[in-house]
């Protein structure tokens, strides 16, 4: 087996055999094949594709380039929630309390963010004294005890996907449905769920820009959990504008806990329930009832616990930026634009994010929304306000925002999005 | 100006800006554009293409990399030849003195064999203290004084095309047109010859497999010299069975001594002319007559010079290999098939190719042909002798002939190709 064949086949459109595909992943992660090589055939993937039987073989072999875990000693069946990135998406943080609170244990492996989308373990991070980074044996502690942990994903799951993943980002190899979803698909199926669901966003602020797309995706990861005995299904979201009121790693946590509390934003409680009765039902607990859960404050109660079962403390204050401005609307009208992308590089400049992987995020900055799509706004009423450590950050906050918020004339008929587009599974 | 944007641009099927292409050959030569990063870009053009306006900024691109070269100092005029490599395609050997007894100066700056496809120099190392490699003073003296010169190409010739050339060949992406037409054109431009012929090999022993893949690239390649204001033409000649009666290092330098002693094989002969008329034609000197000076022993004579002007003694022995192999006709009848691509390949197995650039290349070793598509043989005549120093060789060079030598019932009506299929210019 040589690596240029393999590559020539995949350049020429033919199918890859499953022998080359065990080999070409086997030896990109022992270092055999070089990284110019593994990254001109992800190139080749990415404009020829891979059929339903390539992505499968693909992903097993990416399974197979590290270890497995194993959930079999809970007493609670496993379920897990996969997003596919977006803006102020802290659907996480309330979501694996509640559905734990409902009987379920929630392993939740997390990424931090890159770029304009937010990264769940950055938020959980603002809250003093909690840390990301726990063994396997301490993971299965806190799920065990709790019903639900968020933390980063070990070295030792589909070390393949981490070196791939970190090659595509750097060659313009990423936004290709074989690839994500064999990416995404590794390292849940790795981590041993019993079921999946998967929200697939779509959107400005989303890598999937059309629902067509998002739907292919959705698919092909459905059917890949399904092949691997994983109970999977996804819903398809919005992420034309940002979920809730606020995109930002302290201030997702604040109205987190609102949600936990039995307030927060209305679209933010939709998706969370949404996706708590996908998670439940998946688990085979259809009669659980994850409103009861936000209403009684047990979800709550799982919040505080697996918390402080990570060193967090949940009632420390969490931190806030030091400076803040305003924007305010520049007519009166029905707010038809408050465009997810634009938000999200304003937030990610304030300090929100990160343009490297090794660069340090800022707990306190990003951007609060005061109304959303299809509200009614007065001519000089706050519109968002930003929040930084780095004033000298403002002027380029605002110049991300241009053309991205759009008023409409009083009266003018919108109805904004739904939050949930489709069902698949 | 980044990369991942220039690659995104060629990945979407969109024309590279003369900006882009300039920036990404340069980052790429001073090594802030990773290996991995121009693989994925290179591969993006491989399936997407480039129109003549990219390639010629990409081919100008390569140029400006390094140093060009100036004959102006020459009382004559300049003419050159590149060969997309063949089997047996020892043509440059008895070329460059030809023309040069013809009144033009022939600077050919050559190359070695990888794969099955035989190197110039390689094969003139064969003789006996003969050197590849000269400062440009030294090469700039014996054109000068000998009117022809065939040695390395220095590395300060389009440093780009080096880098990338070396990347391609690990990476599945050798055989694209925009690709070769450009690396052999930078270097050929930059080179400085005012006349440039393109000997464009087409059949099983070729790059090239069919005639309008190889009409392509010769149409791209004279576009690209004409552009750059150097007087280019291409013929596309026949590469289906290998050149003369010789694969195989001293046994090409052999056969050419044979050639330019006014001897040596028909086909040898043909295309030795009609490319030194084009080179002649192109650098001015129409009444040149190149069949009167290797009868009359002018072109020899040069031959003689140019070696002992580079350290070599055309007198000298040249080397033999210790063992040899004779493969018999196993019928009588035509012969119709003796393929380029099985006779490299065994030859290359024999030891006068490498398999990698680092390789020894054996001098002796190659294959004497004793009939050629046409001819009628009879069954248990010598059809073919392997020459080598490690016999072990043997079974593996006879393996690659399988297929590669076919035998028609005699009497069966069989033209081979002519040697000259097509002229563009």
């Amino acid at each position: 087996m040589d690596v240029i064949s393999v590559i020539r086949a995949k350049r020429d459109q033919q199918e890859l055999t499953p022998e080359q595909i065990d080999w070409v992943i086997d030896a990109y992660t022992r270092g055999e094949v070089a990284h110019e090589q593994m990254s001109a055939l992800a190139m080749a993937v990415f404009l020829n594709g891979m059929n339903r039987t390539e992505i499968a073989r693909w992903t097993a072999a990416m399974i197979a380039s590290g270890e497995r875990m194993d959930f079999a000693t809970l007493a609670r069946p496993t379920a897990d929630k996969h997003s596919t990135g977006g803006v102020g998406d802290k659907i996480t943080l309330p979501l694996a309390p509640l559905v734990a609170a409902c009987g379920a244990a929630v392993p939740q492996l997390s990424g931090r963010g890159l770029g304009h989308t937010g990264g769940t373990l950055d938020k959980l991070e603002a809250i003093p004294g909690w840390r990301a980074l726990l063994s396997n044996a301490e993971m299965l502690d806190v799920l065990d005890r709790v019903g639900s942990v968020i933390c980063a994903a070990g070295d030792g799951l589909a070390p393949a996907d981490k070196k791939l993943y970190a090659l595509r980002d750097v060659t313009g190899t990423v936004e290709a449905i074989p690839l994500i979803a064999s990416s995404i698909m590794s390292k849940k199926i790795a981590e041993g769920t019993g079921s999946l669901v998967l929200d697939v966003k779509v959107g400005s602020g989303a890598f999937m820009k059309n629902i067509e797309d998002a739907r292919e995706l959705a698919t092909t990861m459905v059917e890949l959990g399904t092949d691997h005995g994983v109970r999977t299904s996804a819903l398809l979201t919005d992420m034309s504008t940002p979920l809730g009121l606020t995109a930002g790693n302290a201030l997702e946590v604040r109205e987190s806990v609102e949600v936990l509390a039995g307030g927060g934003p209305a679209d933010v409680v939709e998706l969370t329930l949404a996706l708590a009765r996908e998670m439940l039902d998946a688990a085979g607990l259809k009669d659980a009832d994850p409103a009861k859960a936000l209403a009684d404050g047990s979800a709550m109660d799982h919040w505080r616990r697996m918390i402080q079962a990570q060193g967090g403390d949940p009632d420390a204050p969490l931190p806030v930026a030091r400076e803040q401005h305003t924007v305010n609307a520049s007519s009166s009208g029905v707010l038809t634009t408050l465009d997810a992308y634009a938000v999200g590089v304003s937030a990610w400049r304030l300090g929100a994010g990160r343009a490297r992987k090794e660069d340090p995020v800022q707990a306190g900055a990003g951007i609060e929304l005061h109304a959303k799509p299809g509200d009614e706004v007065k001519e000089g009423q706050p519109l968002l306000t930003l929040h930084t450590d780095t004033p000298e950050k403002f002027p380029y906050a605002l110049e991300a925002l241009d053309g991205g918020v759009l008023i409409a004339p009083p009266g003018t008929d919108f109805t904004p999005n739904p939050v949930i587009l489709d069902r698949i599974g």
